[in-house]
């Protein structure tokens, strides 16, 4: 067989109801026959082993077989031998028929990105999905409109808040923290990935407290505060800690998503008992996405996936603090959490690590409305106490909502004030993603 | 507006029916925000202009505005920040709603690399079309099963001749050349690129004396020659010239595609009153597919869209001879000829540009029987003639065909052996494109 036209498929060519598309980043040497190479790729993943058998009928190879349907090389040389030393890169596309793994994560991520995770310079940037496929899942039950209905907050981003120090404090500690961000103006506050049941803060006992002391502050400032507890554990107790965190009064709910695993993750978003948001936190997706070479983008494991779980609301690592990542990676993300998916909700992007009050305005003009700060240590870090931290940001928002700058608003508030002349006031020289010519 | 939902959009959220996809290599700068350039490239080919003007309402935007539907980095960096010295680089993908330029090329192809084609670092790589589109199309009358059908020959590659020396024949000097290629073996001999009408060697005339040999040639051999006329003029001769060959007796034309245009190609090869094959010559289409930073893919301009326009058999120049084409490119565009396309038939790739009697094996491992091989100097420039030339030629099909190798085969026939031994055994350490581990 020379050009297997069963694998070698124009993107037009294919049935697209029933096929994911992957596409991928492969790195190769001056002398790699890339599309030799993307072929035994699509082959590997689908019916393919080291030698023809004789179960692989046509009729297997045509309900089966992944189709190799682009390869791109960038810079997109044509002509001339790359030198020796030269390294060249390509974008390679792949269909992959998904009745071969039905509408889950294991075994989607098995043949998307299974084995030849394994094999050299594969990095899996995006999955296209059909909307036949993305109908067999719930999506999130909540999401951006979701959630503000719960808060009865409409115009603005919303501020979360994440309780720190991460971990050491006992139930009624985190109570106490909880009320002062809460009383400040905080939306949302979760805990930290690094709590969930530990013996020295239950997760019932700490449930009770907090929201104990969530309901005294939302009488205090007249406004709803969501508090999502973290239920993070082995995947066989994940329904009874929801379950008993609901039964003692929990309104948010929160996982680490890719300790528990996605499939782990869209089994509590869709399980009809569980009415409450579902915070996503990323922690571990690094592992997946840091190398440049191999794993999985930050878009797709950090955004595209998770809300495709359920999850209502995921912390993006954003490149205003303490994080190495690039803005145009912290962006692909945050905007696939909100762009058309079919029938998937939009979910909130959390902009976290090292966010202080100084970044408000330039994750407005990014973002606009939609768009869920998380801030912890410029709240419970703040010179004048959580609540001030708290209210400095909500002092920041509402500026940059009415249309004017941090600088001005600090002249009027004595918090925001001291937050802009403690961390300061970021500013890029481009402007909005759609003041296209400015 | 942030985050425009109309503009932004995840390749599985736009109806596949309304848009044309274009796959884009940008380079740029560390700094740069692709995000940002990407969808302004989107606008601009489409409602854009440096302001927002009245005009463009909402209904407007919704119909016509493209839509960004993927951007990636190669490579797939997502922390850290390139040094200042780095180039970044990137496939974009930009879907068009093709209401707005209909089904033709010159407005398709102003708009998916207009004024863009000025903008940088910007290739124009793939387009996919969908049905919808490609109905719009007639696609080639003959393709590769049409023109087997015409020869009775179903079995093995096909062999091309194109008369060299390349101007300076008179018609009857061409037409001896042409009987001597065409009793050696030769399936489809064709003018060369820089033959049309010029005054030592009228059209006319020209299909008369080489249509009389031509038909000698077939009584002695026992098989059927087509021989490919350029008609390539002034778009407004290009009908006429081929009515006038046609009336003279030519079953075969040939256009320059590229140098006549897109349109004025698929005019002919829609023609209900052109009954012959077109081939094509690619000859002029470097210009735009040689940087790799601008213009379009050699696959695009080389193959996809003359065998769109209707053309039957393309000139692929190959890696083989005396153009410094990379493999990969050659095998791209060739394979894109042959590769399922809707309802447009596969046309045949034509190897030339320094095709010898010894890279009759490595092509065979390559494309299997439906390529047709392109060769000048191989026949016109054998030391034994060009009947010879062409007989070594069939020498070495014949031998792939049954399994054989060149080297035994030349054992047998005088006429390989002398080409062999003037212009060598081509191979390389890879073998075909699906002996995937070999």
């Amino acid at each position: 067989m020379f050009i297997d036209p069963i694998i070698m498929q124009m993107d037009e060519s294919i049935d697209r109801e029933r096929f994911v598309i992957a596409t991928y980043y492969c790195g190769a040497k001056p002398t790699t026959n890339m599309m030799k190479f993307a072929a035994a790729l699509a082959v590997e993943q689908t019916t393919g082993t080291w030698i023809q058998v004789p179960g692989e009928t046509p009729e297997v190879r045509e309900r089966c077989i992944g189709r190799l349907v682009g390869v791109y090389e960038t810079p997109a040389y044509q002509i001339g031998v790359p030198s020796e030393a030269e390294e060249r890169h390509f974008i390679v596309r792949i269909a992959y028929p998904w009745a071969n793994f039905g509408a889950q994560f294991a075994m989607m991520l098995s043949t998307v990105i299974g084995n030849i995770s394994s094999s050299g310079k594969v990095k899996l940037l995006d999955l296209s999905f059909p909307p036949s496929f993305l109908a067999q899942f719930k999506g999130p039950k909540f999401g951006v409109q979701g959630i503000r209905k719960l808060l009865g907050v409409w115009d603005r981003p919303l501020l979360n808040n994440m309780i720190k120090p991460c971990t050491g404090l006992n139930p009624e500690e985190t109570a106490k923290l909880a009320y002062e961000a809460a009383v400040g103006g905080v939306d949302i506050i979760k805990d930290d990935e690094l709590v969930a049941d530990a013996p020295h803060c239950p997760l019932v006992p700490r449930v009770k407290a907090v929201m104990e002391a969530v309901r005294r502050a939302d009488e205090v400032k007249g406004e709803k505060t969501l508090y999502a507890f973290n239920i993070t554990d082995r995947v066989d107790r994940l329904r009874d800690n929801a379950m008993r965190a609901l039964d003692a009064g929990a309104n948010c709910l929160m996982v680490n998503y890719f300790t528990i695993g996605l499939d782990a993750a869209r089994m509590l978003a869709e399980d009809p008992d569980i009415n409450v948001p579902i915070l996503a936190h990323s922690d571990f997706t690094g592992a997946v996405y840091e190398s440049p070479w191999s794993g999985m983008s930050a878009m797709l494991i950090g955004a595209k996936l998770p809300r495709l779980a359920g999850l209502d609301m995921v912390i993006a690592l954003s490149p205003y603090g303490k994080f190495p990542i690039m803005m145009d990676t912290f962006l692909n993300a945050g905007y696939h959490m909100l762009m058309p998916m079919g029938g998937i909700k939009p979910i909130f992007p959390m902009p976290g690590g090292g966010t202080t009050q100084g970044h408000v305005e330039d994750l407005y003009k990014k973002f606009g409305k939609d768009v869920m700060i998380a801030a912890g240590g410029a709240i419970h870090g703040h010179p004048m106490g959580p609540a001030a931290g708290a209210r400095a940001f909500r002092q920041a928002i509402d500026a940059v909502v009415a249309g004017g700058t941090l600088a001005e608003a600090a002249k009027e508030h004595a918090e925001l004030k001291a937050a802009l002349d403690l961390w300061g006031i970021y500013s890029e020289s481009s402007g909005g993603l759609f003041d296209l010519k400015g």
